[in-house]
């Protein structure tokens, strides 16, 4: 096992940043991040600054437009896009409904997605099948994870009728992430169909781990949240909408953030941004608290320099894993991001482990399909917390 | 004027627990509520339990669903309901979505909303009206504000194609309160339809403030924020859905929180109570702010003596208002709540005024239609913030 060195000193001092890490052993950023002393910092202050100036007054209402405007200029920045292509949303799944809902489905239309999806997720497409008559596909790329090509596999599943495709970016359950690019451009340029097929993507894991350009990936919708990767507070997340299919979405839950009205208070019509698609008064302190997490990590590195330490680490972590008889990891290459998962096949229940983890501070969790353990490993993870782990699992099975 | 005397010293102690009260004098909890200090421990104490045990863990995740339940019930009880018939959202807005798209909406049917509802409401209807072949009848309920019954005026404009009335319990415009239960009562027992027509109540202006048992008012959706009148953090609100009428309502926007899954997570069916029609994680912290926010209220006195005390205070303001002879309030006898809406006829212009206002440190707001200044009185609003007010006004008009 090579010990991965690089911005050693650096990260113990980043790791300063967040009280979460220091009474644990946390491998559950997929679930949720760490939120850093400055992003409570952010949320207790904006508390303040509402309390203080309002909470409801003509200073507080700028205040707030002022910030909200920041967060999304931020989290466009993050991801290589434009503000104007961001809605604000309450967590990932407000976004995959935002864009399931707002398409026109018509009798017969097909929704093709993959067999790794979020539970969520899954049940909105089957309430939209129910509702809409729509019918629905689902591709195996579970077993791509090792060998086959899941390009080849969506292509195969795609039909005449089929309007929309919904996968995730990083498989919350293997750990794949699954060429995004290749696929949107699969999907816009399928010839059996009379309009080009869109694609949704879950990005619950990928938003803050991999380094996006979302942009050049000509995805059509990208759903995520600030809580997990991006270490800010739960409540906050944002949906991209590529400006090319802007038009072609309907908002479905529809409240005053996104209309315009008149001198009466009467609507007019819809934003032509990403706010078209937001509703009503959210947490905004929380989007503070995001704002500041997201300047913690930049403070760092850029995006593309955290993810290659996410990437180090997570091999060390594969590794190490691999070395143990009883243990089996999904993936037989090093992983591609954050995310490794693995059976134990020693006989212990995989929930009882890590419960017994849980109880002695290291943080990880169950998946149920396939039946597995998921460890997730930030830019800021130490090797020695990965060392811990596998020691700790060594002794427990 | 007679000076309202009772409460008056408890009073005192009970605006020490409210910081934005210090500095200001405040009208506008019907746009935002101040929140108690406890409140505010509440969210940081959250925040730091779920950085010390998780933040995702069994334990944090156990946490997090004791904490939710509280809230629920909590809420229930302010409004004497059961828990399960609260669906907890993130705005008034969300839980009018929920019920409004919840509808299985066939071509020609009718939706009677009155003329002083919310721009945001009148945007989902607008909008449920166009995809849907739904067709809007307006009811002119303004008028009704010193004069005629609405209850009356709704009755002459269902049809027996109306499925439902929108309708606010407390008209954010002019502070009139529309009886609720004989309304409810018409809808229900309207002969010429052959099924009931349900009532869709925005309730942002009246939870909170009026004393309620929405049992009793046998209205079919309530649907609230906790940041106005109960003065809890932005981003929590509930809906709360009349048991009989549960089945009916599909869940639209869908995730995780709605729903039962089996062991390879894939979903079975919807929560057979309140929760069917959540999504996904919130900003659980600010829940444990509106539990605090409740409890502050409820330990100084009951609803009903919260209620006592607005209508008097209330009362006081618009009295005093009315002794100015620039000034004419909308409503042309004492305030049914806390939302008292008058015109200044000295040739300042609202916003100016309310402008010059804020500066000051009052904080009110303009209304558009009818073109009016709002000022909005809770439980611990002093009478002498009330004759300060008015002398403020009468300096400048």
């Amino acid at each position: 096992m090579i010990y991965p060195q690089a911005f050693l000193s650096e990260v113990q001092q980043q790791r300063q940043e967040f009280p979460g890490l220091t009474n644990k052993v946390y491998f559950n950023f997929g679930g949720q991040g760490t939120l850093p002393r400055s992003g409570l910092e952010a949320i207790i202050d904006a508390h303040n600054v509402l309390q203080q100036q309002g909470p409801f007054s003509f200073k507080v209402n700028e205040w707030i437009t002022q910030k909200t405007e920041l967060l999304r200029a931020e989290i466009a920045q993050e991801l290589g896009v434009e503000a104007s292509t961001i809605t604000l949303t309450e967590n990932v799944t407000s976004g995959c409904n935002i864009a399931l809902w707002g398409l026109d489905w018509k009798k017969g239309d097909r929704i093709l997605m993959t067999d790794c999806e979020h539970p969520g997720v899954i049940a909105i497409v089957k309430e939209i099948s129910q509702r809409f008559a729509v019918e629905i596909d689902i591709c195996p790329i579970l077993n791509t994870l090792n060998e086959g090509n899941p390009v080849e596999v969506i292509k195969e599943y795609l039909k005449p009728q089929t309007r929309l495709l919904v996968l995730s970016h990083l498989l919350w359950n293997t750990g794949q992430v699954l060429p995004l690019k290749e696929i949107s451009h699969l999907c816009h340029h399928y010839t059996e169909s009379d309009r080009p097929i869109l694609v949704l993507a879950d990005a619950a894991q990928s938003a803050g781990s991999l380094a996006l350009n979302l942009t050049e990936t000509e995805v059509d919708f990208y759903a995520f949240t600030g809580h997990k990767w991006f270490c800010g507070p739960a409540g906050v997340g944002a949906l991209y909408i590529r400006p090319e299919i802007f038009d072609l979405i309907n908002p479905t839950f529809i409240g005053w953030r996104g209309i315009n009205i008149d001198e009466k208070a009467q609507p007019i019509d819809f934003k032509q941004d990403g706010r078209k698609f937001e509703i009503a008064t959210s947490a905004y302190p929380q989007y503070e608290g995001l704002r500041a997490a997201i300047a913690v990590h930049n403070s760092w590195a850029n995006s593309e320099q955290r993810y290659q330490q996410i990437c180090k680490l997570s091999e060390y972590l594969w590794q190490g894993l691999s070395e143990i008889s009883a243990i089996n990891c999904l993936k037989k290459s090093p992983p591609e991001a954050g995310l490794v998962s693995f059976t134990v096949d020693s006989g212990i229940n995989h929930i009882t482990l890590v419960k017994k983890l849980e109880n002695q501070g290291f943080l990880l969790r169950t998946i149920s399909d396939p039946d597995c353990i998921r460890a997730c490993i930030h830019y800021f993870t130490l090797p020695d917390e990965i060392e811990q782990l596998i020691k700790a699992i060594s002794s427990m099975i």
